[in-house]
């Protein structure tokens, strides 16, 4: 159903080609407020999905926040969605090894992390809200997993595919994947073709016209 | 009306000496919540100013956001006021090669970039509210340029220096230049005989004192 | 009272640790949106408070914001509340050179700081809740040292140890310091455990189970 080698293009494409091409199929995908736990990182899987909520009484016992990463398989992005709480951590050390372990692509947290020293060290791929050490044991929990997340008013499914990099993530509808890749793939070459011109003297607005700025999704010449 | 080697002074300044001297003349300048994109880069330069504002009505087309930057002189600032919006970007990597290509000194959106990886390749100086992906195509444009912005409550003309460094960013008016160079320059004078002479194992408190720190823009002798 | 060499085990363990360590002792200690000004750099020691606040009559001549550092012993933190104001500074060049001669620990702002790219060559530990240039002097002013401070909810008392790293900034109050150590030592070698056992094949889950996650702070034989 999708192509068979988006992984390899993906990783060819940055958010910005891939953000103009989701606005080109008009799909909203960027999320808001997550960031880069290091720089000059390169997220690229699909989403395996988990949704935390506080605890409604606090744990009278020690409580794990929750188990999943021994279900998600090599090759995965995990999307944890812990409502955006900046206050406490679900992701960490533990998680960050077992991840590389098992051949996880990288971690996306609309929340907290903490052991960020080892994080950008392995250079293993997390993006979140916030960076701090206050566990979310005992204060949140898993209350489910492989089910749509809703992180800043943008929809993620299991499956979805997210990319990340130095200017944040965003997810790609699985059903739309091969037409953003095409668009994206398009856009990136308008663009280097106005850059081209303009590094060799041309005016910005007239690069712009020349290569079509303004559909820069279609497939086209730019070896004018 | 100003003095020839501002340019060259300014680099040998940095933000605090200025800022407190731009407070010694009783003069707001810094501009809250703006950062710089990469560290150890400098910023000096005039402003060019550009305002933006959304879209009242949805495109049905295609929009570029803005055309400007073949109109910016060499060793000019883009400041763009995109109203502090984070959730669309007015920067990206076409204009930082534009810009460098036509010797731009640098830029300044009260707003959000992209391709930020590139921008620190590159070194040119960026200073924003926010890093993000999502297009300001079809959701902002340009309604004026050249005009005075107002930016958290600081206003920019046209002509006003800019500079940025490691600490932020912020504007002196074009009137008082050669004043808050000259009272910069005492300060930086004043604040490196305090240094010397804790370092020389005098207590702050005494030294403060000694090298008039109650008045460090006056023009005085540091070789006591 | 304390344990003789607190700070050597309190460099040899994380904010994240520690946190943990606290958690099982039932005492809140993070600082909440106070981040370290450079990476890689771990702060330990016993606190110096600072109370700021703003002026309530602007000033008719130029005022120091506060002297306070000839008082600062060698190998304390000074901690600073400046009521988490962000559009003023309350350190910069002058106090990070004279906490260098003298051999104060680091410094912790809940405020904002500035002269940053000095900290960051002289790998002076600060953490504070922002950067920027504009100077507190005239704006704020210290109403009392060495007294309680409570910063998003957390009491800091005088001689309370701090501690900070890439995650951030915690308070360890001086009565539970031993407890907090010995607990943290046991969760640092619990997960150590797990994260061998998890590289060695075995599942999180069964890890977990094994080495006791639930009660990580207890001593226990990790040589399984």
């Amino acid at each position: 159903m999708i192509m068979k080698n988006w992984r390899e293009k993906l990783q060819n494409l940055d958010t910005a080609e891939i953000s103009d091409a989701l606005d080109a199929c008009g799909i909203e995908g960027a999320l808001l407020k997550i960031k880069p736990a290091a720089s000059s990182v390169k997220l690229v899987g699909e989403a395996f999905t988990v949704q935390y909520a506080p605890y409604e009484a606090q744990p009278t016992e020690y409580k794990n926040a929750g188990d999943y990463i021994d279900e998600v398989p090599a090759g995965a992005v995990v999307v944890l969605d812990n409502q955006g709480r900046e206050d406490c951590t679900t992701w960490g050390d533990i998680l960050t090894q077992v991840s590389l372990a098992k051949g996880i692509a990288g971690t996306v947290i609309y929340g907290a992390i903490r052991d960020v020293a080892l994080i950008r060290e392995l250079r293993y791929p997390v993006f979140s809200k916030n960076i701090y050490m206050r566990s979310g044991k005992n204060r949140v929990h898993k209350i489910a997993q492989q089910c749509p997340l809703n992180i800043e008013g943008i929809v993620i499914n299991p499956g979805d595919i997210i990319v990340g990099d130095d200017n944040g993530v965003l997810v790609i509808p699985r059903a739309h994947l091969d037409e953003v890749i095409q668009k994206a793939e398009n856009i990136k070459r308008t663009e280097q073709a106005i850059i081209n011109s303009v590094k060799n003297g041309e005016k910005l607005s007239i690069a712009r016209k020349l290569f079509r700025y303004d559909q820069p999704w279609l497939s086209k010449d730019t070896t004018v």
